[in-house]
């Protein structure tokens, strides 16, 4: 049966069941249309692939993405170098930029601590971090990591680390999300709804 | 904030959200999965694009796909060229080999019928089947198209158009899957399995 398909088609089908969240069978999917559709689509998503490993870097300041040197947000002279968010992911500073709110500088630490998965201190990119604390004009870190275990666990860590060098830590507010229905909300976020609950 | 995403990026997103069932999301996730992926898994892919637009062909007889010539299918001399299935899609080619249940040749439409969408009988590979059954030697047709309404329309479009030219034209049987339960089976199989039900 196997050999009904040719090698390259598998080939592609393996790479595409690489991405996260594509399992066998989407990956087969995505295969089998790539025969179909346009050539300048598969060409483009190709080239695409190949332009985006040559251009990006990571800025090596904050670890965002770049082209080339510092990325865009540690370039800007009009934001606040005093105030850092620190987020796990660098979609996680397009969220945030999208919200509006925030002027300030970025870390981005390469993901969470999770000592299950062996993932620990050293894997992130807390010592460059702790560099960026040394050079001085850092007064706030504002730690936006994710609001489950892992984010939480790192939120802590980071807190505990360089929460005694003159430096304020602050934690993104937990709460019901907006637009949300409360009956629908989960315990977890009721309960922190109540915690963090504030006088109108 | 787009301004914060390398260009580069940006088209590798709307690359991927070209593919089916990936919306802008998903997109904007795996491009920025690539990022951070092992370099030789992202070029992986990209060759692989590529090398699949090079090699890959469409068999000229049943249009599965195949490597510059006629498909193996249609090459292998073991299988019985009197019987044809008609199915919508390669892939389905794919899950009827899986079963091992039938020896007979292929015929690859390239999609169904639906008049809603604009897609005619013109759309489909159906002068090419009507050459293969004027060319004679082909006794039955099996149509094996998707069991909703767009795949019952082609069935029987092709039984009308072919049904009385010496060929006898078959349909798969539908009814209860195979391993499901009878309870979460909808009103539409029940009813299909209990007109086709047939003495033990």
């Amino acid at each position: 049966m196997a050999s009904l398909v040719p090698v390259t088609v598998e080939r592609l089908g393996a790479a595409f069941g690489k991405l996260p969240g594509i399992g066998p069978k989407t990956a087969q999917r995505l295969a089998f249309h790539c025969l179909r559709a346009p050539a300048e689509q598969v060409t483009a998503l190709a080239n695409a692939l190949l332009a985006v490993q040559e251009v990006v870097t990571v800025c090596p300041t904050c670890f965002f993405i770049a082209e080339g040197g510092v990325c865009p947000v540690c370039s800007d002279a009009r934001r606040d170098p005093s105030i850092v968010c620190v987020v796990e992911d660098a979609m996680d500073v397009l969220a945030i930029e999208r919200s509006g709110e925030f002027r300030g500088m970025y870390h981005v630490l390469g993901g969470s601590l999770s000592p299950l998965e062996g993932r620990g201190p050293e894997s992130l990119h807390l010592a460059e971090l702790e560099a960026r604390i040394q050079d001085g004009n850092v007064a706030e870190l504002v730690v936006a990591t994710d609001p489950d275990v892992e984010g939480e666990a790192t939120a802590h860590y980071v807190a505990r680390r360089f929460g005694q060098r003159g430096v304020t830590v602050s934690r993104l507010a937990h709460g019901l999300p907006a637009g949300g229905a409360l009956q629908y909300a989960d315990e977890v976020t009721v309960a922190r709804a109540f915690s963090g609950r504030h006088p109108v």
